[in-house]
């Protein structure tokens, strides 16, 4: 298929809407939709991911890079020990080994494109001393949902 | 940098707005934005291209594949002997070896998002055999400019 078509409210033609996880109450509100799966060619896959107003996704962690571009709305995300804002077209690189969670306002979803490697590790949950950790930093400790 | 904020209008904070190409008069109005450079652990550029009203991006085609998403306004483009309407996050994916060109409307800018490998190969412009080929889809002909 040359052209996946936007067929309004971030639905594309020819594009299943799916799953964020297959399981797990670690996350909330989350679907994922693949709009480019990757190829030998281009060994990235480009996803496009909404988190419902009030919803987030998993606090993890992965030695594979995430690229992130917001389309939809405005929300926050945890990088690292930064609590950091995100409005429309902001551009965000998570590095490799790095906490991350986003969540969408009460009020409208987050929209956001992912670029990931197609070859690429199994995010970590962080333990209990991860999580000791993380909450030295104030922000965090407000921030993060499990 | 972690996030890189949008400043409005389709300028983020720390990235350069660069020439499309360094030379030629085989494209017109067109502007390169690079949001990700790629690295070792994700072989992939994300860049973002713009083209002003009545532009349009060189013609040409090589091995490596595009994957783009309109991120403002709306156009057209040739890919491969399709000319196809690009409206609001709609999403191409150009193959291996095909003829391609994007162009604005007379009206409005033509920004989008484009993932590509990181090591890539020249693009190839056509020659006057191409030409005549492209040329034989009358809808082709009256599209292509260079």
């Amino acid at each position: 298929m040359t052209v996946l078509k936007h067929t309004g409210d971030f639905a594309w033609e020819h594009v299943n809407l799916l799953k964020y996880k297959e399981e797990g109450t670690h996350f909330k509100s989350v679907t994922r939709q693949i709009l480019f799966g990757g190829s030998k060619n281009l060994p990235g896959e480009l996803r496009y991911f909404e988190i419902a107003p009030g919803g987030h996704s998993t606090l993890e962690r992965h030695e594979h890079l995430h690229v992130v571009i917001i389309i939809r709305g405005n929300g926050m995300a945890l990088v690292g020990t930064d609590v950091v804002s995100l409005d429309l077209f902001d551009v965000v690189h998570i590095p490799s080994r790095t906490w991350h969670q986003f969540q969408a306002t009460a009020e409208e979803p987050l929209g956001f494109l992912c670029l990931v490697n197609t070859d690429r590790d199994r995010p970590e949950r962080p333990g209990k001393a991860d999580l000791n950790e993380m909450k030295k930093t104030p922000a965090v400790a407000q921030f993060i949902k499990r």
